[in-house]
């Protein structure tokens, strides 16, 4: 699962704008389960404007007391690599991200527009793309304490934008890119279905079985076997795991990811040991990071390169102890509808969704069994980690062999070559 | 001098976009003083994207640490008057603007953007926007406090937008009521003269001799006579007439408002009678007011009318009990620039330089001696007036008489025919 949408931005323009209202009405219903009289706070990039309109249209139907829309520029974020002395690149806008968390503290609820460019910072001088990272993950710290404790009811969702679709479809003229991005935008979202939401609870309820099968197996660990990969991922002590929906901590039902496909859950920060190979390269905050390769030892990563972006990725590994650290795990079928797409999305919310993923960084404390009303010392004593960061990244593959090892040392069968071994529900 | 610019939103096209980045250079550099290593914080409607990004552009090469762009879209506050429930309209963004308070704290300067749709709201349920103008008050009050205060350098400058432009020139085609709207905004910002920022020089060197003789003169009052006008408005004790740049609290010095023509000082909150008429119609929070007729006594309002937009303006005076009374009064000829084009923009950062003006409200502490130091009872123990609000309308024509009142109670002409009787500098 992911928590953070990267930033972007300027108008779409699709045929099917009544595909558009579904997308909205989908995310506000059942991805955020707004509340009457709950206020909405969106982030979208410029370019999703419309979208950006449908949602607050249909959050006002829904009860929304307030909808406020921070939009990001793309062109804003060039402009400061191009002109920006060398000590702009230290610093973030704390008070925005504090109004932020302060905003989720008095009842808010969150949806976030993902849509950027996944190659907008690609040429642009590393250290500074980390230092500013480093700086945004620093300012926003406490809404992403607040979000990743489901404190309240999240959702992001997507939106086709000029820039991604270029990425996606390379070879496509600019329309067709956007068409072809938003056609698999709305099959992965199911709104093609004659009934989306009744298929959404269909899709939800599959997710909630297979984590449940998981949680009755109170596994000790997952070992993954692919090309490249022989990784043993302890899991937490009293890990849970998840898909689908979430209940949030304000009582609200949520899907914080729309589309998913995984289910996940919470590994040990220092029994993680072994090789892994990215599958799929990683569009972070703008840098594409292609061909990763990481050795872990008790937990912590030890060896890391790239074959693209490996400043970056060793920049991100150092934002802090718990950045060298895994903070998630997470099983996804090699027949995934978004996998079975083909496509490399080049944005984490289709391509985790596509692949079997571990992320470094900040554990989900409802990954914890009552792990929300539990202190950070508490939870860290049960393994969950803690971090600025939060990075998924992909290692599923239909190659990939899972299994689970029991609490008494025995291995079971998950996964054989991408596919889930057992049938759930 | 206005001190809060309205929302608004949608791309603009214009041909000579070095003309927007001339703008751009004297708004950061001639109107906010941008120091290198300071933080901006931009608030724009969507439609002023180009000037948003030429002014990011300007701010990052004068050394901005970072530049923060909050933009409205006019939509979305037509989504919330169309589908929200009543209650959604005594709700504000608190946290937003606790935040940019926040900024201006820390030492960010703020630049705003004007170029809402004057006649946004034309036709809404008044309650619902006076509403909704209240919490909207009660929500930027610390902002607002920070900004008349002068505790940090500011500006608004003003950016052509196609609902604005149909406005101002209704028989016009879209393309050239745009061009017109910016011809008449490039001439007013002084973009045509061969060097821009030596004419501000020069122009802000006049206004500030005409203030420093108005100060001379130590009026007890100020007294407008015209068709419907017979008012007599009493200066603060140890009132400061201003003009052009203002040196704010952080050592910076700006001009706030651009374009600017005027002369202004704050009015003692209790010594205002008489019966005054406004020579323009008024667009608030984009809702217009016309044919605005007022009485005070003793300072407050105790009679208002209007032709169109009267609920609006009797909210509005209920605001508070400062929102009756006067924060400010303003001397422009009528042969200012901006009068002289003969056009009514419907926006006040224009029109109030256009006119002799008097606004209801919060005053401006640097409008008198030393008073950005006093505590609030002390400033309003000479008088200074107190309110969530501050809203300009205008009273000067070609047909008004303006006389200053000395302590002695002799009238000294300042006006005549909306003309200055003294020639300064």
């Amino acid at each position: 699962m992911i928590s953070t949408a990267p930033v972007s931005p300027a108008p779409i323009s699709v045929s099917d704008a009544s595909r558009i209202e579904r997308l909205a009405e989908v995310a506000v219903h059942v991805g955020l389960g707004l509340q009457a009289g709950q206020e909405l706070v969106m982030t979208a990039p410029l370019e999703a404007i419309a979208l950006a309109r449908a949602i607050t249209a249909e959050a006002y139907k829904a009860g929304a007391s307030l909808v406020t829309t921070l939009f990001t520029d793309e062109e804003a974020i060039l402009l400061r690599f191009a002109y920006a002395r060398d000590e702009s690149f230290d610093v973030a806008a704390q008070w925005l991200q504090d109004a932020v968390a302060a905003a989720y503290r008095s009842g808010a609820a969150r949806l976030a527009i993902t849509g950027s460019n996944p190659a907008l910072l690609d040429g642009q001088d590393p250290q500074k793309i980390s230092r500013a990272n480093l700086a945004m993950s620093k300012a926003s710290r406490a809404p992403l304490e607040l979000i990743t404790r489901h404190e309240i009811n999240w959702t992001i969702v997507p939106c086709a934008t000029p820039a991604w679709a270029a990425k996606v479809f390379p070879n496509e003229p600019a329309d067709a890119a956007m068409a072809r991005l938003w056609d698999a935008i709305f099959a992965s979202m199911r709104l093609d279905a004659p009934d989306p939401v009744a298929a959404w609870r269909q899709h939800d309820a599959e997710l909630q079985r297979r984590a449940q099968f998981l949680n009755g197996r109170r596994y000790a660990a997952i070992h993954f076997r692919g090309r490249g990969t022989d990784l043993r991922v302890g899991l937490a002590d009293d890990h849970l795991w998840l898909g689908g929906g979430t209940l949030a901590r304000n009582g609200v039902p949520c899907i914080p990811n729309m589309p998913t496909e995984e289910v996940f859950t919470t590994p040990h920060k220092d029994r993680v040991d072994g090789m892994v190979r990215a599958t799929k390269p990683l569009s972070y905050q703008g840098m594409p990071i292609e061909n990763i390769q990481v050795r872990f030892e008790s937990g912590g990563i030890v060896e890391a390169s790239a074959s693209q972006g490996e400043t970056i990725l060793q920049k991100m590994i150092q934002t802090d102890e718990g950045a060298r650290r895994l903070g998630e795990v997470a099983l996804v079928p090699h027949s995934s509808p978004i996998a079975a797409s083909g496509l490399l999305f080049w944005n984490t919310l289709f391509d985790e969704n596509a692949a079997s993923h571990i992320a470094l960084g900040q554990a989900y404390s409802t990954c914890i069994r009552s792990g929300a009303s539990l202190e950070p010392a508490q939870l860290q004593a049960k393994g969950a980690n803690d971090s600025l960061i939060h990075v998924d990244w992909m290692i599923g593959s239909a190659e990939m062999d899972v299994d689970g090892i029991t609490q008494e040392g025995n291995l079971e069968p998950l996964m054989r070559l991408g596919e889930w071994v057992q049938a759930v529900g």
